[in-house]
C-alpha cells in the first residue's frame, strides 16, 4: 500500500487552489474560558458545500484523464461527500452520480441535486451500496470517487491542515493538540500527516460517536474493525459509516493518533456552543471534535488546542432542537 | 464638522490590527442563483463579540490618553456596541460601563457582562439615556464612547471595507454595489468611504427596517430625521435607534448612498438563508442587507454585489423561529 506523504498534500493544495475557500481559524475568549484551554476552531463548515469533502473530491477528480472525466464519476455518501463530489463535478464540468441512504438529511439530498448530482437512494439496512455502485460503473464507465480510502482523497482533505498551519504561524502560535471528527478517517489522516510534520510533538485525537468508535477500536486492535449493521443510530450521521479506511488507518497508527468518544447529547450541546459563541452553523458530526474537548477538560486543560468544525449541513428541525437548551456544557 | 477620510480608516486598520478578526468574504453558487447576482457576503458576525462594533470602539479607545483610559469608558447601546466597548475595554485593560435597554436580547446582556462590562439597564420608553450617561460621566470621570457619531468610530468601522477591498482584489473581482444594514450609520459611512475610494462607480445602499428608515428619510430631506418614540418595534433590534448620526449622514449624502427597506419577515427569511447556505449565524438586523438584495432582485440582477452580514447575536427562541419555515425567499 502506497503511503500518503506531506508532498502529496502540498500537490493537492496547489491543484485545488482557487476552487475552495480558505476557511478561517476562529477563537473566542468566552469559549476558551468554558473549555479551560486556548482553542482555535477551523470553521470548515464555511467551505463550499458546507464541509471539507470538496477538497478530496476535487484533488482526485482534477487528476482524471479527459476521457474518464467526460464519462463521469460516481460515489456513495452519508451526504457530505456526495455534495463534495457533485460540486467538484460541477467545477470541472463532468457528470456525477451520487448514491445516498434513504435516511440522509433532506438538506444533504437537496444540495447534492442542486450542485447537479444525479441522486440515487438506497436502503442502508437492506441494500449493498458497493454492488449498486459496481452496476452503474459497468453500465456507464463511471469512475468511483471513494469517500476516504484513497491517497488522493486523503491528500486533498489534508489541505485543511495546511491552512491551519498557515493560520497558526500567522498568529505565532504553536499548538499542543488537534482534535478531528472522524469516520473513514480521510480528513484525520490528511490533517495529522500535515500538522505532525510541522509540529512533531503535536498530540492528535479523533472524535467518534460513543458506541461507534471504529477508528479507536481499530487503532487499539491494529486491524480494521467493522461495526455491526445493528449498531445504534446517531445524530452524528456524517460519522456513522461502518468501517475505517485502510489508508487512513495506516497513517493514524503510524502517527500515534488517539481516540475520544462523544455522545449524541454532547454533540448537540457543541452544535449550540458553536452557534452561540462562534456564530458558525455545524451539524452534530461536525461538532464532535469540539464536543470531545468540552467533555475531556482534564486532557486539554491549559493547552493550545485546534479543533476542526465540519460540516454544517443540518436539517432545521434538528438544529432547532440543538438550540433548545440553556446549558452550554453538559452537566 | 471634521470629515472622516480614507486616511483615517487606514490609521484605524493599523491601530486595531491583531485585536480583531479579519473576517472572511463568503460566497455560494446556490445563493447566487436565488439572488440572481454574484453575491459576496462579508461574514462580520464571525468577529469577536459577534459584530463589527468592536472595531470602532477599539479605534477610539486606543486613542485615549492613559489617565482617561484608567478612569474608564461608558456607552449606551442596543447591545452590539455595548459588547464591542466591553471587549475593547478588556483588550486594553480599562473599566467599561454599558447602558442597555431593558428589552435587549438576553444573549447581548450576558455577553456585555461576560466581557467585563458593568451593565446598567434603562427603560427606553421612559428614561433619557443621554441623561443617565451624563450623570455617570460626572460622577466617575468616564469617557463616552458613542455608538456611531464620531470620526474615530466611523474610521474603525470602515476597516470592514478595507478588508472587503483586500478580499475582492485577491479574487480579481470588481463590485457593482455594496449593501449595508444601517441604523446610526457608522458602519455604512466608514465602508462607503473606503470602498468608493477604490471603486468610484460603486453604488452604495443602506438597508433599514420598513417604517423606521430614518437614514433614507434623512438622505432625501437633507436633515437628520428623528423617528417618534411611538414607532413600531422590529425584530431588527440592532437597527432600531431613533436618529442617524450627523457625521455618518454627511458622508452618506456626499457619496450619494441610497436607501432600501426590509420587513421583519424578510429579515427572518434572510437569517434562515444565511444559516442554510452560508452556515453563518446572523441576527435579523445583521441579515437586513442580505434581505434587501433578496427582495430587490431587479435592482441587483446580473450585478456583482457585496453584502455585509453583522451581527450574529440572536436569542435561541427567535433563531428557532427564523429557521422554522421552508421558503428561502419571501413569496
Amino acid at each position: 500500500m502506497k503511503s500518503v506523504t506531506v508532498a502529496d498534500v502540498r500537490t493537492a493544495a496547489t491543484r485545488i487552489a482557487g476552487r475552495t475557500v480558505a476557511t478561517p481559524l476562529l477563537s473566542s475568549p468566552y469559549l476558551d474560558e468554558i473549555a479551560d484551554c486556548q482553542l482555535f476552531v477551523k470553521a470548515e463548515s464555511l467551505q463550499l458545500t458546507g464541509s471539507f469533502k470538496l477538497r478530496g473530491a476535487l484533488n482526485m477528480m482534477l487528476a482524471l484523464d479527459a476521457a474518464a472525466a467526460s464519462r463521469g464519476v460516481i460515489t456513495y455518501s452519508a451526504g457530505n461527500h456526495g455534495q463534495g463530489v457533485a460540486a467538484a463535478a460541477r467545477s470541472i464540468g463532468c457528470p456525477a452520480v451520487i448514491l445516498l441512504p434513504n435516511n440522509a438529511p433532506e438538506t444533504k439530498v437537496d444540495s447534492c441535486r442542486w450542485w447537479g448530482g444525479e441522486v440515487h437512494t438506497y436502503d442502508p439496512r437492506l441494500d449493498d451500496r458497493e454492488e449498486l455502485v459496481q452496476q452503474l460503473i459497468e453500465q456507464r464507465g463511471l469512475t468511483f470517487i471513494p469517500p476516504f480510502d484513497h491517497p488522493l482523497i486523503i491528500a486533498g482533505q489534508g489541505t485543511v491542515g495546511t491552512e491551519i498551519v498557515d493560520s497558526l504561524q500567522a498568529r505565532a502560535v504553536e499548538p499542543d493538540a488537534v482534535v478531528m471528527g472522524a469516520s473513514g478517517g480521510g480528513l484525520a489522516a490528511g490533517v495529522t500527516l500535515t500538522m505532525s510534520h510541522t509540529y512533531p510533538d503535536l498530540r492528535c485525537y479523533v472524535a467518534e460517536p460513543a458506541g461507534a468508535d471504529k477508528l479507536a477500536r481499530s487503532l487499539v486492535s491494529a486491524q480494521r474493525v467493522e461495526l455491526p449493521r445493528s449498531r445504534p443510530t446517531t445524530v452524528m450521521d456524517a460519522l456513522a459509516g461502518p468501517v475505517p479506511g485502510a489508508h487512513p488507518l495506516e497513517v493514524l497508527r503510524r502517527l500515534d493518533v488517539r481516540g475520544l468518544t462523544v455522545t449524541d447529547a454532547q454533540a448537540l450541546t457543541a452544535v449550540r456552543v458553536a452557534s452561540r459563541m462562534l456564530k458558525v452553523v455545524v451539524e452534530p458530526g461536525g461538532a464532535a471534535a469540539l464536543a470531545a474537548v468540552l467533555n475531556n477538560l482534564k486532557t486539554f486543560s491549559g493547552k493550545t488546542v485546534v479543533v476542526i468544525a465540519s460540516g454544517g449541513n443540518i436539517d432545521a428541525a434538528l438544529y432547532q432542537q440543538a438550540l433548545d437548551e440553556d446549558a452550554l456544557v453538559e452537566a
